[in-house]
């Protein structure tokens, strides 16, 4: 077991969302929940040279003009975690409308919402 | 015409080099180069919530991610100028290797290299 | 506020629909609902050189093969207000066919067809 | 009526599967449904060079890439009766992982879970 | 042979241009230059519903969005043959801005540009 | 170092472009050079349940959908190498225009056919 991923997991979502996550993983691919957590959060996420709220903000753009739902959701979550304010994931957000296209930005702000709305309290960009 | 979006190009490419692109644009389309100079530029980069540093790392993931060359070159030019290190450029970059795939991340790091070279100077992560 | 996006909206969804859009859109962001009125449909939408209906089937054909369901959707809908048959905007849908895969094909018809009961009426291509 | 196409079909989705696909193609589009049956799968899916459960393989990919999720449910469900076991599904949609980014991978084995569990029966990859 | 398939590609590109194209995709493969003229021209553009300067511009649309450098270069030479003024494509492709980004339509116009300029004559949108 | 990965890159290369690769690869980032190596290497491709042949089938499929070209000739030369022949690979790219377009396809064959005829020798599919 990679205790480096584990914990980049836990730090990032908590350890109560952590285990959830992962056990999902576990149930649909062993070796996905694997290579996620070893090498994803334990050796790619643990890099230095971006602090880790940039480094959740520029995923999330990737994740928003590629389209990829889950992989968003997860990550604006975790971008919380990092210390990105609802601000900044929406104006992140926003910059996508002129380089990927205003509905990609669009889709993105729905999922951004289900996330906030989620966690409760107040308003966002 | 739009001030606030030339000296927006200007801030973030320098005179000189805002000069050739706008030129550039303007041979191309006028309506383009309008567009660009005074909406993408003028209104959404002239946006709080997010630091131009930010705002240019996010816009050279999702570039790197869509395949764009002319847009993500043109966007590490200006990363540059906006406060963004080589470091910080190559990193935004190798973390797209697991989100966009490392075949999306090669052809940024290349893009990001030529750049790199013309500017002379030291190495980049 | 930009009575030209406002009005422009109004002419491509009817006015009851327009407003929807406009208050769903305002719940998400703000600034998002403003981008597009003012930006999208009031400069946009509103230059010339592309009738409207011409302009409504190239966004359709774009959003088809970049698979953005929500923009789609709300396109097949302006689609059919600016003047394209139900006829063309299948046709639209299958000349993506060979150009963005069966695939993008297939899940734009879903969305048309979607659209074109909750309208009721006649058949489509 | 092309029986080529329609034999095709029936062969990698059993008759009932197929003759439930095809109508649903039919009510959508009957020249989608015909285009479908006629060149993709008479044509296409006829051609020498590749067996089926190689050519069933880097359809999955492609599509998993592209993030098409009706076409890729299919074409999973195509996979298993062209003789790929889950396990090589599985692996095909983990490969997808470095090169289309983990978010793509995930939501293929989402779907490709789906289809598993809908026909019952053991472990996947 | 089908004869249809050549008779449209003469009809779209002139009778000397679609034998330079034809050869050129007979000597890459001779299956890929079959399926294109037989399937792509003979059958999808010579389908119903939409005339050809609707059908080239939806295509041109696409293929910008895409980022499809060699398609995109035939279908603006076709766009031409079929009756779409440069302004009319230069508009189709400006569209694309909000709808698939600023930087999608910048490699666009450049390979409008490109073919605009091999033909000679006048300005362009 | 990761004495799996450089093996498996010298196994699917050659020696001698495996060190030539690796030594761009590292010029370009070290970082990038070693995850490449260590996990896209020597722990993807390492991987059971697919043979190597198989492998880049897949992986071939998905670059062209997706538009990487480096990574497409690449996994081109290493598909050659791991087993595949040439009308294997034609018929792969040739696959991907009803699923992903035409055009993609044509992208892909172009690149192939830069391959093939670097290394001299007889005809493809």
């Amino acid at each position: 077991m990679n205790d480096k991923g584990t914990e980049m997991l836990c730090h990032m979502l908590g350890e109560e969302r952590a285990r959830e996550v992962r056990e999902a993983w576990t149930k649909l691919s062993p070796d996905f929940a694997s290579l996620v957590t070893n090498f994803l959060a334990g050796e790619i996420w643990a890099r230095p040279n971006l602090d880790l709220r940039t480094r959740s903000l520029v995923t999330i753009a990737a994740l928003a003009a590629l389209g990829r739902p889950n992989g968003l959701r997860l990550n604006i979550e975790m971008a919380l975690n990092n210390g990105a304010t609802r601000e900044e994931i929406g104006e992140t957000l926003l910059q996508m409308a002129p380089y990927a296209g205003f509905p990609a930005c669009w889709e993105g702000l729905l999922i951004a919402d289900e996330v906030f709305k989620s966690r409760g309290g107040g308003p966002k960009a």
